[in-house]
């Protein structure tokens, strides 16, 4: 396995590119190609989601169209009718079939589309798309809103290449956030394994990140396979997409809003999957674990808080806890003992105030793991957060 | 139904006191009677809950020791033998039965309690129980963390006195937070009446409430019915206790850590209680909405996806959303519909921008309705709880 270049480029049988109108951008990727998709759980969901749906329920798709700037969702019928507008204009500029173009939308809730913007920039995109590094990076800059930075990674396994690109960076939160990714590889899969695979990556990559504790209403992940390179093994493309649906869930951490540092928490001796899952979320997105970070506090009694706060089943006399970062470990707590003092708090402080810190939960109730990936809260991020309209 | 002045010493047959030393507080409230309570649903919870839940479970308490400082949690057993010390200690030094004094501890976890210190501020501090404004203040002030300020309530109905004092200011979520209430009555009540009424009071008003999102370990709210002023009729009592704990619980929110603005929430036309509680508290506990309302930023659509998010059952085509402050409303999505213009979007800026708002979601699919109430989250929340046990 071997990262490469190029973004969603890399992959055979993909071309791209994007624009950007102030907040407003527009991005089209063209792939014709078995497809599979992953939306929001919010019981609210924004009209592209609905349309992408239904075009991808035959599981083949031949582009994805995504606006940034306006979310499109709380439009009623209407915002429906945009969105199959916004898919219909893009399905005649390539030439392609009908309800074959996913949609998708990032931005305010609340606010029609300018649908004469987006008419005009799906006919400048259409014309410009191309395969190339440049143009890959062209589409992850269109569909980005408070991120800092595009995000895209790629990588060859066997002959077979993946590559995707993501955006978010708030109201990012286990079940997906606001966030969209796009996925492409070249190997040839049915529709159903190929739904299966991402279903299974997102579960152990976008679905343990959390920025902010919010799940939002236009969460789309998005896969389509184009076959060019032809088949493999359905194992090692599970582990291939992971790694790349890890990789990119890491990126939008890295660039949660007004984060500074990052962490990770491992739950270890659960006795369910369910338990280590809901454990290791619930740590990262505690608030106050979040602020503690923030501040480099040592303040342990936090993570055993939020431990307490998710559904998994613990047993305070059982639970190991350590915290490391990339150089120093130190264990706070051994099963159930608090091994505290100054010499503790010394490292301890060291490790908080680290760019990256590590928690470990043992449970000691049973073998099951689970890893989630969380940022700091700060100061910064409620500023971008108070004025995100204005 | 009449407003008072005293605290808990306003009712008949209480007495209080309270002492601090840095962050290290402790208070004594004697009162014998029927006794209540409700505790944390935290998996974790502390070593005097505990010892409460036990010693409580006669129905029948002498007095309350409180301290600040040190939540006496993931102590393991010696924590546990600690709180029973912590009541020993009490009911030693007031002359009551063993077993009959309910411990609460609010602080740092994962630290002993120190003994020694708790020793000597019980024997000062039941040296010093009085019944007056002066004594219930000085207990209230005890057992202040974080909190700005001291937090009591009383009033008196037919005859009958309630009244109560409450710590809280952060960790503050629904199913109880790093919250303390002590409330005391002098009506004549059996205990399993108590316990009904309490719990009915708490679910409106505590329960309620969120500052945070993180529930504690340590939450604890108890009640003691004294019987000194005879009985009266149980729906008049929990009408009086309802407005009692609603008044402690808006007290907490107004005190909130870093608290600028002022939330309520009601949700209405929901088809289950439970979708109207879950609705509302989603809502006031989302980090979008809170800190859209730090910015006095009119960015509703974040309501909607809080709305989501919650469990509740919802149709967005029967959505209506009303924001109002004390002088203005406005509607912002009617059935569905958006309303949006730069007239609205004016005064709804304003209506954000105020001390105080009240958000008013309608489902339109039952008659259930439920209040919760939140706060903004600023920077200054950050800084708080950024440095906490430094």
């Amino acid at each position: 396995m071997k990262q490469i270049d190029g973004g969603v480029c890399a992959v055979e049988g993909v071309s791209a590119y994007g624009v950007r109108k102030g907040r407003d951008g527009l991005a089209i990727i063209q792939a014709e190609g078995a497809a599979a998709a992953v939306f929001t759980k919010n019981e609210i969901q924004a009209a592209p989601i609905q349309v992408t749906r239904e075009y991808i329920s035959g599981g083949r798709l031949y582009a994805i169209v995504a606006n940034s700037g306006c979310a499109n969702t709380m439009t009623g019928k209407k915002g429906v009718a945009d969105a199959r507008r916004m898919a219909e204009l893009t399905s005649k500029a390539l030439g392609v079939p009908k309800k074959s173009v996913g949609v998708a939308s990032t931005g305010v809730i609340g606010r029609r589309l300018d649908m004469d913007l987006i008419g005009g920039q799906i006919k400048y995109v259409s014309g410009k798309l191309a395969c190339s590094p440049k143009a890959s990076m062209a589409a992850a800059k269109a569909i980005m809103t408070t991120d800092t930075r595009p995000k895209q990674f790629a990588i060859e396994v066997d002959g077979v290449r993946i590559g995707g690109m993501v955006k978010g960076s708030g109201m990012i939160h286990p079940n997906m956030a606001t966030m969209l990714a796009f996925i492409f590889t070249d190997v040839r899969i049915a529709p159903s394994s190929l739904d299966r695979c991402l279903r299974r990556s997102v579960n152990k990559s976008f679905n343990m990140i959390s920025v902010d504790g919010d799940t939002s209403t236009n969460d789309t992940a998005i896969i389509i396979a184009t076959g060019k390179r032809g088949g493999m093994k359905t194992s090692i493309f599970q582990e291939a997409l992971d790694t790349v649906c890890m990789r990119l869930a890491r990126m939008i951490v890295e660039d949660g809003e007004g984060a500074t540092r990052l962490m990770d928490c491992t739950v270890t001796g659960a006795q369910t999957m369910a338990d280590a899952r809901s454990a290791a979320r619930s740590i990262v997105t505690s608030p106050l674990v979040k602020t503690a970070l923030a501040g480099g506090d040592p303040n342990w009694g936090r993570i055993i808080a939020a431990l307490g706060n998710s559904n998994a089943s613990v047993d305070m006399e059982r639970i190991s806890l350590d915290i490391m970062d990339k150089g120093r470990s130190i264990r706070l707590v051994d099963k159930g003992e608090i091994k505290w003092s100054d010499a503790v708090r010394k490292v301890a402080s060291k490790i908080m105030s680290s760019d990256y810190i590590n928690i470990i939960v043992d449970l000691n109730l049973g073998d099951k793991r689970a890893t989630s990936m969380g940022c700091d809260l700060t100061c910064e991020y409620v500023k971008i957060n108070s004025e995100y309209t204005s």
